[in-house]
C-alpha cells in the first residue's frame, strides 16, 4: 500500500464506467481506500453535499476534501500520490496528447454509446463508434511501443489506458454494441486482452455476467 | 518574451472562444508566436493535418508538434513555460477544482449558448446560463481572494480565469444572450471588469464592435 495517511474514500457505482476508471487508478497505485457504493436511485446526502453541482458518481474524498469527475480524480491521484504506478508521462507533449484522446474517448465514445441505447438509428451510432475505435487504435500505434507492451503506456498502464480500460467489449457488449473486429484494431484488441488479465482492472470492472443481470432486471 | 527558442505557431479564428483562451495564455506568458488566422469555410492544408480527427481551432504547433483543444493546449503552455504567469496551482486539490470548473464552462455554459443561439426555447436556455454563471460566482467566492483581487487566481489570471474570459457580458452579448446582472453575480461582474481592462485580454478578446460587425454580415 501507498503512504500512510490517507483517509481516502470512493464515492461509485459499480457499472459506472466512470467509477471504475477512479477504482482502477486507486488499485494501480495500491491506496488505501473506503469503498462507499451508492444507489443512484436514491441519492445519499454525502452524494448530493459533495457533488452538488452534477450529483454524480464516482466523487473521492480524500482529507474531507471531494474532487468529482472521473478523469480530474485520475489527475488528482496521480498527482498526489506520483510514487508508484505513474500515469501520465513526463514529457509535456505526450501529457497533452494524453489529454487529448481522454478528451476524444469522453466526447466521441461516450457520444456513440449513448446514442446507440437511446437514440433512434442503433446502426449508425454503431458504425460511428467503430470508426472512433480505429482512431484509437491510431494512436495507440503511435503513443504505445508494441515493443514494450499492449498499454499505451507501454509495459504498464498509463492515464490514457485507465481512461479506455472501462470501453472494454465486455462491458461495452453487454448493451448490444459490437466493438471493432480484430481485423479493424488489431492493437487495440491485444490492449484490452491485456486489461482483462491485470490485476486492477479484475478489481475495477465488474464481471460480464454481472453486468448482463443488471441489464436483464431493469 | 519568455526564453527563445520558441517555434511557436497559433492557429486560430478571432471570433472562436476557444482561439481566444489560447492566445490569451500566450499573451499573459509573452510567448512569442506566430499567428496564422484561419478560414472557417475553407480549411487549410495545415489545420487540417495538424487537428485531423476535429478540424478545429485553435492547434498550438510548438517545435513542429501540434496540440489541439482549448483547455489542453493551456495546460501545455503552462507546462513548458511555467516561469511567467503561472496558471495552475500549485496544489494538486485546487488544480482538481480549476479543471471542474473548466469543465463545467466547457459543458454547460457552452451547451446553454449553443441552446440560445440554435435552440427553439431560447428563454429557457438564458434562464439557465444565467443560474450557471450564478454556481460560478461561488465558485469565484470560495477560490478567489477578493482581498487580494478580481481573478480566480486572486491579483494576476490563474487557468480558469484564461477559460472563463471569453464568456464576456460583451463577447456572449452579441448574440442576444442576456448574462447575470450584477446584483446576481457582484463577484463575476468585477472579473469581467477587470479582464476587460488587462492588457493580455485586450489582446486576445476582439472589440465587441467587430463580433457585431461579423454577426451583422452572417
Amino acid at each position: 500500500m501507498a503512504s500512510s495517511d490517507q483517509d481516502v474514500t470512493l464515492l461509485s457505482f459499480w457499472a459506472s464506467p466512470f467509477s471504475m476508471r477512479a477504482k482502477l487508478a486507486l488499485l494501480l497505485k495500491g491506496i488505501e481506500h473506503e469503498d462507499l457504493p451508492q444507489d443512484l436511485g436514491n441519492k445519499s446526502k454525502i452524494l448530493l453535499e459533495s457533488n452538488p453541482v452534477h450529483k454524480k458518481v464516482p466523487v473521492l474524498i480524500h482529507k474531507g476534501k471531494p474532487i468529482a469527475e472521473s478523469a480530474i480524480i485520475v489527475h488528482y491521484i496521480d498527482e498526489v500520490w506520483p510514487g508508484t504506478s505513474p500515469l501520465l508521462p513526463k514529457d509535456a507533449f505526450l501529457r497533452a496528447e494524453h489529454r487529448f484522446w481522454t478528451d476524444f474517448i469522453d466526447k466521441k465514445l461516450l457520444d456513440c454509446l449513448m446514442r446507440f441505447v437511446h437514440g433512434n438509428d442503433k446502426d449508425a451510432a454503431n458504425e460511428e463508434f467503430i470508426a472512433n475505435c480505429v482512431l484509437l487504435e491510431g494512436a495507440l500505434t503511435k503513443l504505445g511501443s508494441e515493443q514494450e507492451g499492449p498499454f499505451f503506456g507501454g509495459a504498464s498502464f498509463s492515464f490514457l489506458d485507465v481512461m479506455l480500460a472501462p470501453y472494454a467489449p465486455g462491458v461495452v457488449g453487454v448493451m448490444g454494441l459490437k466493438h471493432a473486429s480484430e481485423e479493424q484494431c488489431p492493437r487495440l484488441h491485444k490492449f484490452f486482452e491485456a486489461v482483462s488479465e491485470h490485476p486492477a482492472a479484475k478489481g475495477a470492472l465488474p464481471p460480464v455476467e454481472k453486468l448482463k443481470e443488471l441489464i436483464r432486471n431493469k
